[in-house]
């Protein structure tokens, strides 16, 4: 469905996290209890999840993906957690500011791109363990 | 003026963007000379643009804000600048895609609120340079 998209739109901003509101509001519909997803752990090699390196089990990971679903939804300013990242970020602020801006616009699109993928995999994952995978 | 908004309208993404394209909009609606600017240095200290720590005239400058709001209002994907920029990646990369997300859309803010800064300041100094400064 993606591809039959025009370029233009497939790379704007709002399209992209509009596309990552509708994939979450899919997956909190799917997901009826999600306390089912308590304990199963991302074991899928194909997950996107699976692959980001981090210890999360399914319900862990779908209340990430709400919590980032209302910051996108809600315009709020989230904290800054650039301290939670060990990078130097003095290098980043030296830079010039359209590759800066560059920056940040192309790690945004690439994030929420995962994410959004997440969301569907923890949708079809959550029909796995109820029995409704077809 | 920005503050009788509402704290949820000053840092909504869209919002920010949105006052962006409108600064740079204003600039050249009151630039119709933007060569007059050419080889004028960013010399005034209290200018966000001239704490940057570039070389660019404010001729440069004028096109590198124009060029980054034809990003914002295309929503074209820029082309992956970020090996511009001496960071390590892997770093980003290993990241909890929520930091990563947070981290993102806090450097997002914060660039595109300095270059909407920059806008009026460059649109003061031409008046300035054109004697129409009150």
């Amino acid at each position: 469905m993606q591809s039959a998209e025009p370029k233009n739109q497939k790379s704007c901003l709002v399209a992209t996290l509009s596309r990552y509101t509708s994939a979450v509001r899919n997956m909190e519909h799917t997901i009826m209890l999600p306390s089912l997803l308590r304990d199963v752990p991302q074991e899928e090699p194909e997950d996107s999840f699976a692959a980001e390196g981090n210890n999360k089990d399914l319900y862990e990971y779908f209340l990430m993906l709400k919590s980032v679903r209302n910051v996108v939804e809600s315009g709020l300013m989230p904290p800054d957690e650039r301290k939670a990242l060990s990078v130097p970020l003095e290098t980043l602020e030296d830079s010039d500011p359209e590759t800066l801006f560059h920056f940040h616009l192309t790690g945004l699109f690439s994030v929420l791109n995962n994410l959004t993928t997440s969301s569907h995999m923890l949708t079809r994952r959550y029909k796995e363990v109820i029995g409704l995978s077809n």
